[in-house]
């Protein structure tokens, strides 16, 4: 059996560790030979591959990135790019497919199971942790810990000059990161894409945390949006879900602070450090076993699956259901967390 | 209603974290007033106790161990134990006890709740992961996160010197440390307490690791044991389970290794790092849950339960059901792991 | 001896360490007593003040920011600036000030100690370590860790979609935390203030790098400019030194990166979390050291001077010395470290 | 110019970063070439060596340890050692010889330079930062920040059980790790090898603390030692100093607390955790400069030098100088930082 590795989209912590894992168990338990397609979805319609042994899998379990490269080439849009595929697929002689990737990565995966008999195992990859049908996706928990370290250092510099820290993490369609770092950071508003907010209710929660004596913190996914008609749109570009993309929310919402409460109110905007690096113990934990699932799903057979984290299990779901809808924060869990607002 | 709050046993990181979401929860939702019993049940029994409002609960959040403080403090074996905690709870007007602890705290409460029929909500407490009826307790990621950071550096003494190391980390009963922090720091050998490990089997995952030019990390939780005859024990003093406690395995093992192989080992002990300070974002955000969950339960009126992570759901089970069951490692998914061994 | 503290200008982890090593020594071995002006300049200004004893500064070393808060008043651009403060100290019945502060913090004392007479000892504080007569300044070496440590994360990003990474640090007039972060970080081309840049010379860079099939990292201090001409600038406002100061240098640069090397490139931009936050060993060393040797030259009563670094020594150095130069990067320092560029 | 390479003694955070900023700057500045001697001396004793260029050091300035490999060789104890290293250096066609090592390894080079004309340069390397001549050596800060993450810990686990915690750190003949971690870790007694500690002093100590209802830190050298006649040895081997060795110390103190004052105590020994991983921001800035400092020196022929750090700056002096004489804490500075024990 010759399994091919491909891993698409944004780079996430882990990805190294999925790979370490299915290679490690491949090669020693089902003495499987491997090679690595590089950056994502291009490797394999381009015919750019490289071996994948063990020696090629030895120290990056915490090496973030991807050693196989990454990139968002979508091969639905290229002219024939799923026969290419196929014909590249055939001429290295894959018998197996693992794909590692998020939404769209995972879309085109689905369709070459579907469509084109493609023996393919998918393995979710979202640091937003908006895919369905697991609990939680590899490389999250790091960005959540580097967002919440972020904030806990904002609140010395909030409290000593009495200032507004305006904190913009990532999160375009789903509030996960602002809501679990906003929650361990000690926010006191927290918002995200899924409700649009309301500024003078910031404003209150704002000031109401300065009556205590104490400097307010507000962590804002960047996809959050005022309610309808509040904001003036800085870049009014449609994204690839038709919603209004907008860049620099954070800061808008800064300025609106300032003019409403008079108070000074800055924003940080933690970027790309959210998503490199060293993952976390439990990324590696979890990106692991996922690939030595993914492994094991190949050696059953069981194609057009993808592994999934349920409790403290991995099982595996049809790739469709993850990509079918978009997980978002439940309005409950986000009322939940709300009493710390303010 | 008033409500009395405890924290028990070993110190954990996210056990302010809880008592910070109760308190919020409770006074700004239910207008309930707090009083805190100091160290575990030494409070209740000797009628210590510590206003807690909001004020109290400020600041708390990213801060290790319990503004309570804990001790190991046993009513069941102090005279007239039960009595004086029925009497002192009565003093102090508390309309019902929330306690967050291990296995020996939630035990008094489950006996409080059963045979005396004090209303008591349990919050569990183990640094340990080893609590049945809920999917991770807080403070092991913590625990997790500091020893994988530890084996991180170790490998580069390892690799310079050409050495074995021998990390001994937390768990006397179960393994679940060792298991995830071996794996995500990339050991080539983890021994846990559930199962005996042989001394001639680790050599030769050494010399495994060693023939392939890299030097071999071995973690073994404080519990582990090698097979019955091959230890010379250093301490034999039985513990509260009956098993034999045993001190120092870890530096037995390495001196074994270097006996065998020739090579040399060394041993760290990671110790009362693992528990200490502040709580990473994954225990404080279940910690926090945890917390505005327990307040929920007494609200409801839903006495003798205990909170519980099931997979992202907070659920609540019977206390006496934590403490049936010591929850230990699969051997399934401890041979899952095995793949990465030698 | 009643002694006067303030803290003024930006925060700056190290300040609580600062007056924690006050108040130990003044108390234990002086018997000195103390209090604490709040807001930097605006507590002597309004005669806002606080007690400081040793209880009041436990557990304060190792937080972020200052216990006494602080501001960026100016008493020379307000009415009856100093006088208002001479009599407020009167009235507080201060017999010598500790000011911990920078250039414009310190020149303040300055002015009070040789036009007025006060009994003012300094302390400096500048996050840039922009300040002459001391090596170096506390607060300096947590910024460059946390930089570092972010550069360390965005190497792995760039690496998986081989980008360019531009990093923009703070320096508004020297490039001391670009300087030492970006060589601590492996960067490949580093931008400061005292030397304008050559986009061209940044593009040759960026590309030489990608030969060596390696993405480019480029750290820029906030200050960094390009060449005349080159560059048109978003916001030509004046700052008190009289330069121009931009914003968005990083993202201006990574712009014309783009267009110039047809390379995509992202920016991030560290802002405030670089000066929050837990003080590292280094600076919690330093800034205690200044502490108890302030309140030494207090005692000797050799007013107007401020405690410097030189070498492991703690000096005492003139005020005005301080403040005459700004400290910035030497050339050929700066031509040391270029050895790493591309 | 061929120049050779080697790292002697015990590991230490920073060495690859020398590495690498010799064979950077040596290659393109200078056209020299390199090779790289394995294990320390004993690379040279067995002609064991492996090219170095800029791709073999390339990413290895964030790694711990040592890509050369190190040992404890010393070729004055081996059958002609020093001709061995002579003909083999002769044989690889090395004109010059750079040599990173601590006091044994370094006097192994002044013998060399001194003796038999051998050209050297040295540089220091002592995670104990022992060596005279130089202000500080790379790695020492690495091990006192993780030292100083470790008691800041280890305090929330003392507060919360009013236990006594002893943390056991290296410096088996100098003080400076205890000393600065201690510092900065807020210990309330650090005990160093220059002063003998008198036990009921340290008993005196930690009651003061737990009368101020805080529980103490005792942070101790490996290579304390209480005053005459008050400690059994466990292990009275003499070391290459002639000292008695202790192991122990720390857990010996900790009974002896227990003992003397009735409450509960700790220990934790770092071991090798303070000496592994990634090198601090500060120690790859000297570590770095240290490496371009060296090739130059080898460059201006001005051999039979080690570099130093001198304040800011980078000086030469005589390889005998540094180990000439421990540099270890004067009782000045020891008893500045005593004002906060207790």
């Amino acid at each position: 059996m010759r399994v091919g590795v491909l891993t698409g989209g944004g780079d996430c912590p882990g990805l190294n560790a999925v790979i370490r894992g299915i290679v490690r168990k491949g090669v020693q338990e089902y003495d499987y030979s491997f090679i690595g397609f590089k950056d994502g979805w291009r490797g394999p319609l381009e015919g750019d591959a490289v071996p994948l042994d063990i020696p090629a899998v030895r120290g990056i379990l915490p090496r973030g990135g991807t050693v196989l490269g990454s990139s968002r080439t979508n091969p639905l849009k290229e002219q024939n790019g799923i026969r290419r595929i196929k014909e590249n697929l055939a001429k290295s002689e894959v018998d197996a497919l693992i794909v590692i990737g998020g939404e769209d990565t995972l879309g085109v995966a689905a369709r070459l199971a579907d469509e084109y008999g493609v023996r393919v195992i998918g393995v979710p990859k979202t640091i937003d942790n908006d895919l369905s049908a697991t609990d939680y996706t590899f490389g999250f928990d790091t960005a959540v810990g580097i967002a919440t370290e972020a904030i806990d250092r904002l609140h010395t510099t909030a409290e000593s000059h009495m200032r507004v820290l305006v904190v913009e993490v990532m999160g375009r369609h789903a509030g996960w990161i602002a809501l679990h770092s906003g929650l361990a950071g000690g926010a006191n508003a927290i918002l995200i894409p899924e409700q649009r907010f309301d500024v003078d209710q910031v404003c209150s929660w704002v000031s109401s945390r300065f009556r205590a004596s104490y400097a307010p913190i507000v962590v804002i996914a960047e996809g959050a949006m005022p309610r309808d008609g509040e904001m003036v749109l800085k870049d009014g570009s449609l994204d690839s879900y038709g919603h209004v993309r907008l860049s620099g929310v954070g800061e808008w919402l800064a300025k609106q602070i300032e003019d409403r409460t008079g108070k000074e109110a800055r924003t940080t905007v933690l970027g790309h450090v959210q998503r490199g690096g060293t993952p976390s113990a439990f990324d590696r934990w979890l990106a692991t076993r996922f690939g030595l699932h993914a492994i094991e799903a190949v050696r059953d057979g069981d194609f057009g699956k993808m592994v999934a984290l349920r409790g403290t299990d991995i099982v595996r779901v049809p790739i469709a259901d993850a990509t079918a809808r978009l997980k978002t924060v439940d309005p409950e869990l986000y009322e939940e967390v709300g009493v710390f607002f303010g």
